[in-house]
């Protein structure tokens, strides 16, 4: 059997990279339709991973979740002006069903905005029944022309946080939590250190009020939007009548807030963690911690086959995701290049004269160490630890990675050389037009006026006008 | 405030007592387009609780999961002729996207055979890649007329498993096993005692070879399907050229399975075990187990409420579903009637007079036994056995119902009778004919052939003629 696990390198062209690792590695497929996606079990399970720590997440700080209907009547999203603007161009609209022509076109849901506004609008009569605090897991359909696996498919898979309020702070300490929820998950489970920020006018969602991101740096320098928060004012409230009853008796329209986060980020933990050999998976997000590779041919393959199996379940006892491939027709070097090209963190080989010295030969996925020889009986109670030190070496390494190309620059030189590796930190005008000209000449976009930014003011690093929002902007290439 | 916790009783309507509970103990709403609905927090938790125990066996069981497109080219559906019959009527059908008419519509998926099978025939290329075990979890959407909510919508939640598989007797072993795990959530899990059997040709799933279902038998007597296990024989590989080499070189085609269960099991558990007060759900899904109401105003009722609160902690420490009813605007008599409405397994009520004892009165949703006091402190320990008691009650409770409603028939007029108010076990001749005759005649439907019936032959209990399936079959009327 050929060893089919190469893959273009990164450097050498990154988006092909992308697409043969997606495919080879068994993440995806691609779906029949234009731009869908068939989710493979080793992709699907990482999303499962990812859904599990973020769900647990979204229930602990109150949020209950519900089920709203995949197809919405058109009219639905006229009600808001800005937002049926936004998603228009993007539907996919069910004109026949049940063998006629309907009377109004329903929209598969492109977001549910409209559809949860309207439910709250019957839900909450009293301040009492505030906050509202929902959120969906759900597939969201958006026409796409320029499909890439991932990052931009006809349908992803999400969830989205619905919530009312009784005012304008309750509601923006929501937005907030749930940007925390995101920059948690980002950081601690998928290894990625965003950035966590505001979107400028330009990049707001359809029909917010202020929009919040979590932005992350891919291998190829640009920016991955990975999860957004946004404060919808009154916005739908008023679009779709969600009054409350206050204390004293008023009638009052609350404010609302809606956030998600889709298997996008998938596609953010291959591009800023992968290398020219595969995947690299953070352990907290490896549907396989461990790989035990057993080696030797007939009665030896069948003892060590004995030996990882035992391995493996001891490993499992200890809470860790363990498998034993046990394709005795591959050979062991092709079975390590493809648990690499997989992304799996640790291997394990166990060969007949590891048996002997009861050892077992350890190779981690990254990092300075080369292989290295554990005592058998010690692996179990030392995985959990060498899986956490894996888990802050990608953390720390992607940090180093981002803050070595993101360049504080003053001048439109620098900013366009900054651009074309990583991120630039500049001073900006915040001028729609300023933005445009910016992305026309450079093909980069402010991603977010960061939180944790210093105070600074001074000229637009592109026109030379007083700059805004008293912080340097993240400008980048993106996705 | 009114008490608006009445239902129509079940004695007097039971259709209207269905859908005035699901939407009075707030598991359900109407979605705005036909047939659709809202599935509000109490009743996804519901559902994610079902969900959970289901997986959880179906991993065990060498599945994984995976996902696939939501929308399927239309020409997919007509590769297998009988399936796309089936189908057709059902269908919504996407042929606008994107601001453009498609080329060819899309169908929003009725279920998924048609696009795994073009995956299956991807993936599969020898002896070694099977059994291919699939599962997903996902919405489908079959257009209906007589929409009832959770029953019947043209929306519904589900999981469908589709494997693959080397001979017939392999399949045929896969579908069993799903019947097995469908049969033990049912029983076990839901505390439904389905009865497992066959179906006759006539009731057979669009494309199927043979089909196996569970049926439970509801409150009012009728049976409800609860879920389903289809082998397809090689229709599906033949259509969709899932193929692989046998270990001897030779082409072979596959034999494929898929099985069912849906968000239709909640309509299983309300007529189950529902009653003229409103539902009493099984402890393993509830999503509250247990409910404290503290009772008392002003500083009586600071001092409960806290109680309550260290209550539910230990509770919840015992791993316990433990919510409390801080509604202390609302009479105490009003919270009582509310959780019975919403099937509380367990109310734990707390008064002043029961803090200065360290008690707290016990009620069960059900049950010969009164309400009970209880010392605080052994609440804890003691209630998960309370509720594993109320489970068993509740299954057996069931069980005892269906059996008194369960009658062998073997004249027509008995049979009649028996499917008035219950089931008929009749010998039936087999002929679609003769199943379309007592349909017209006595509203009932040969709902399966029980896997565990008693050998026994005899004349059709209709027609006369032959007995056939060499046991008695189980007749009822159904939802």
């Amino acid at each position: 059997m050929a060893d089919d696990h190469g893959v273009t390198p990164q450097s050498e062209d990154f988006s092909a990279w992308y697409n043969e690792l997606v495919a080879k590695a068994q993440l995806v497929d691609r779906g029949p339709a234009k731009g869908t996606m068939v989710i493979r079990p080793y992709g699907y399970r990482l999303w499962e991973l990812l859904q599990g720590e973020l769900d647990r997440r979204i229930k602990d700080t109150g949020h209950e979740n519900a089920y709203f209907p995949l197809l919405i009547p058109e009219s639905y999203l006229r009600r808001e002006a800005q937002h049926v603007e936004g998603f228009s161009p993007e539907l996919a609209v069910v004109t026949h069903a049940g063998g006629k022509e309907l009377e109004e076109p329903l929209v598969v849901r492109p977001t549910s905005e409209t559809v949860i506004g309207e439910m709250m609008a019957r839900w909450i009569s009293s301040h009492r029944d505030l906050p509202l605090l929902l959120n969906q897991w759900a597939n969201v359909v958006r026409w796409e022309l320029r499909p890439r696996m991932f990052l931009r498919t006809t349908e992803f898979l999400w969830q989205e946080g619905h919530t009312a309020h009784a005012d304008a702070a309750d509601a923006m300490r929501e937005t907030m939590l749930a940007l925390d929820l995101y920059t948690e998950v980002a950081r601690d489970i998928a290894a990625i250190p965003v950035v966590a920020g505001e979107k400028t006018a330009g990049e707001r969602f359809a029909g917010a009020v202020r929009t919040f991101t979590i932005e992350g740096m891919m291998r190829d320098g640009k920016a991955l939007q990975a999860g957004t928060s946004h404060y919808m004012g009154t916005n739908f409230a008023a679009a779709f009548d969600i009054h409350y009853t206050s204390a004293a008796g008023r009638l009052e329209l609350c404010h609302t807030t809606s956030w998600g986060m889709s298997t996008r980020m998938i596609g953010g933990v291959i591009m800023t963690h992968g290398d020219d050999k595969g995947l690299v998976l953070p352990p907290r997000l490896a549907p396989y911690q461990v790989v035990i590779v057993p080696i030797g041919r007939g009665e030896q393959g069948e003892r060590t086959l004995a030996a990882a199996r035992d391995l493996a379940a001891r490993l499992t006892a200890a809470g860790v995701r363990a498998h034993v491939d046990d394709r005795a027709q591959l050979s062991p070097g092709f079975r390590f290049n493809d648990w690499e090209l997989r992304g799996v963190p640790i291997r394990l080989e166990l060969g007949p004269r590891d048996l002997e010295s009861d050892t077992v030969v350890m190779a981690r996925r990254l990092g300075e160490e080369g292989k290295q020889s554990l005592p058998l009986a010690a692996v179990p109670a030392s995985m959990p630890g060498i899986l956490a030190e894996f888990q802050e070496f990608l953390l720390r390494r992607a940090t180093a990675f981002r803050d070595e190309r993101t360049t504080p620059v003053g001048t439109w030189e620098s900013f366009t050389a900054a651009v074309g590796s990583g991120w630039a930190l500049a001073l900006h005008c915040g001028k729609p037009s300023c933005e445009d000209d910016i992305k026309a000449r450079a093909a980069a976009t402010p991603r977010c006026v960061p939180l944790d930014g210093a105070a600074e003011t001074g000229t637009c690093v592109r026109c030379g006008e007083p700059s805004a929002y008293g912080k340097r902007v993240v400008f980048g290439r993106s996705y």
